[in-house]
């Protein structure tokens, strides 16, 4: 059992500053004596105790209240990304058997019409009904619910419970090193792991987030510059852009700022090199959904030494390589307190680990030393901007277009985003590429939509006829 | 499961300083090697996987590296007080039934003769045998085992797991901040929780340790004003002796020295206003052995505002005051993840907690805001220098003597070492106060001897004729 980590923040330090979200500020005791108001409200519409609750909203301080009062009621609460398409939400809705959709009334045209939706504006309008909140947490509960894609296409709800998190927490915690002085910069959305775990860590160290709904580099590169952040989670875009203008305005990292956590795929050894000239320490992390983020870091102390690691594990977590004999590269496996123990829905049958360890699908070896390098993504995923983009799941939408006889998909280079995804197809009937990507934008989060389609007479497969995704560029020197 | 900590330690950041002693410094790295050696010599003598090994010796480098092998050897270290009277000793060694003690050299004259005694140099000398030191420890593996007194008299074995080290380190980590830069200056004996803690903390944040064989005021100043650490454990007569050194030659702390974890007992508050004036952080803490160290600490900026308080329990601990109905003072109850699951040797059978919660025998109180305050402590303890002294123990020991018919102990004040112990005894024949005292000698560690033998005609007993410790002074005014 843990405490009830709401109730324990806001009794052990309750004037700390738990929250600052543009010119505003709320305490732990303010958010904790909001959140039980909305969980009294939650209650009356039945939603306490294990009921699973789907969330849809932007990352502002509604969305952390609401988090808030959702664990303190005890709900299971299935994070939706609001990126996403329509039916790839209600994919999730219903594959999750929500019990009610809880949904930012600016999102709700995101959404198909469903019974189960209450807009903020009705959960806020209901009338509150006292109870008792639980003051202790079961270590197993599935305090959230994050959908992630795979090998198959079929995004699977990953069980991230009490223990994950703050396992977490407290690894990241030995690892990067924590101090009251500390503020956490959050511009990832909250509905991501990377958001999210800003989110425990602030209720276990008792540290305050400065919140953004959106990432903005020329606000974000003041608050580092002015050192009124210490530690900030960024994907190397972002990174980029903050690199920019820091260089734009001629401006060094406060002496404060400690720690820019850099996830969501590797960091180019030139914006590390930026990055030292600024005083930006930049710690590499590999982490995934199903590890309720961070598995390893690189220190930056490692950064120059050790370029393309993503570092060692955190201090309770294993890292194991599955290779063939004599071959020093093979598939990352992970252990740990942090890694989850079950999915939901369809694929609730599904282990999630054998003998202990996750099978990340990540190709990569670990030095002499130990540090850990990923070589190869995971199904050869695409990160595009930080989101994990499966290969698999756009060519099931337009394999399901009638025009369309084969489909490949593969990451191209892109200068901003780091990949892009493009298609390659075979067609029955001739159609254009332009209908193709409007018929992948109805179906598709838009970071999904591949950016090019390109027609071709046939896929390179292996001799067991499997899709060799990594050729598919090769392609373009025969168009 | 967890990792081994030391093996994981020495993986994850193997040059960094782990210990310093004089002018010679160890890295995790340069301890793993040397205590892997040295349980490949335990190997040899068939020490590991669970067998019980006592170890008696000064807190050195010797020590330390000890303790490592035995960990990575898995034995259930028993830590020998190396304070205790011989017959003390014998008791703890023949309760616990270890399977060796292992013992400084210059230890060996306060052992009784047992052919399970194994002197360091001896072990040294023994040969290698290599084996596979597991990588994982089970969470319920009782590292440690340390025996402590209560209310009969007869010291208790308490076990503290791997489990409850870790969270206890990781409560602290989370309420003090931990910093890459922190070194923990160690002068507290090594064979308490109190010095054992810091040697966890040390593996589990990769922590430096400035460890003294023995307690030295101006050579603890010296490291404070310089900022050589930034963190102490001490008890108030420690923290006394550090003040008067420090006002003598008008230094203050270093800003990098960030707080003084005072525990064993109540700080008096003259003490706090003269460290504040030294720019001295003090942590009062409330802690015992049976909670693997602190379980409430009071943050430095409450000092002033919550005096006599021992502050809050850290974030995964809960304190509850058992109180009769309306009145707010009660024996306090503590419940977490630090909590000894269990006792050996003779109380093996006698639970820890009833209903999940360590009955602590101490009383005191939450204020409105939570605080804890430490009324009274537990069966009449007696606190001198930090080290717990259990009155039943001293009256046992008076009443095995053949003069004595009636005995009580109780604390009494002390300039120097808070309190000391003083008897009050009732003769079936005459016999010297010289003489009880030197009877007390052969049978008690020195602090435990009383400091005064009085010699009365009744003690002050309860309607049920339990004696009421705590009258005993009162008695002084008749004689």
């Amino acid at each position: 059992m843990q405490p009830n980590w709401i109730k324990q923040r806001a009794y052990l330090t309750p004037n700390r500053v738990a929250l600052s979200f543009n010119d505003q500020e709320w305490t732990f005791n303010e958010l904790y004596l909001q959140s039980v108001r909305l969980a009294y409200k939650l209650n009356t519409l039945q939603l306490t105790n294990g009921k699973r609750v789907a969330v849809l909203a932007p990352s502002t301080p509604a969305l952390v209240e609401l988090l808030y009062a959702c664990m303190q009621a005890h709900c299971e609460v299935v994070l939706l990304n609001s990126r996403l398409a329509k039916k790839e939400l209600t994919y999730q809705i219903e594959d999750a058997e929500v019990d009610t959709i809880l949904v930012a009334d600016e999102e709700l045209a995101k959404l198909p019409d469903d019974a189960r939706i209450v807009p903020f504006s009705q959960l806020y309008e209901t009338h509150e009904s006292e109870y008792d909140i639980a003051t202790q947490w079961d270590e197993d509960f599935a305090l959230t619910i994050m959908y992630t894609s795979g090998t198959t296409g079929f995004p699977k709800g990953v069980c991230q419970t009490v223990s994950n998190h703050s396992s977490s927490a407290i690894s990241s915690a030995l690892n990067l090193g924590i101090s009251e002085k500390d503020t956490w910069l959050c511009t990832v959305p909250i509905f991501h792991i990377s958001g999210f775990s800003i989110v425990v860590r602030s209720l276990l160290y008792g540290m305050k987030i400065r919140l953004y709904e959106k990432f903005d580099a020329k606000k974000c590169a003041q608050e580092i510059i002015k050192g009124t952040v210490t530690k900030m989670s960024v994907v190397a875009v972002m990174l980029e852009n903050i690199l920019s203008e820091m260089e734009r305005i001629g401006q060094k990292a406060h002496p404060e700022f400690s720690t820019m956590l850099a996830g969501g795929g590797p960091v180019p050894i030139g914006y590390l090199e930026r990055a030292e000239k600024l005083n930006l320490r930049v710690a590499q992390t590999y982490g995934m959904t199903e590890t309720a983020s961070q598995t390893a870091t690189l220190a930056n102390e490692d950064a120059m030494t050790h370029i393309g690691s993503a570092g060692k594990p955190l201090f309770f977590n294993d890292i194991r390589i599955d290779a063939k004999d004599g071959e020093p590269i093979g598939e990352i496996l992970i252990r740990g307190p942090h890694v989850t123990p079950k999915y939901i829905g369809q694929f609730k049958h599904k282990p999630t680990t054998i003998d202990g360890w996750l099978h990340t699908g990540d190709v990569g070896y670990l030095d002499e030393e130990g540090y850990l390098y990923v070589v190869d993504r995971r199904s050869d995923l695409i990160i595009s901007g930080g989101e994990n983009i499966y290969p698999a799941e756009i060519e099931n939408v337009l394999l399901a277009h009638p025009n369309i006889k084969e489909a490949g998909v593969c990451g191209m280079e892109h200068d901003r985003w780091g990949q892009v995804p493009v298609a390659f197809v075979v067609l029955k009937e001739k159609i254009s590429e332009q209908k193709i990507i409007e018929f992948c934008e109805l179906n598709l989060a838009n970071y999904k939509v591949p950016k090019q389609v390109h027609f071709v007479n046939y896929l390179p497969r292996s001799g067991s006829n499997k899709l060799l995704r990594r050729n598919l560029l090769l392609l373009l020197d025969d168009l």
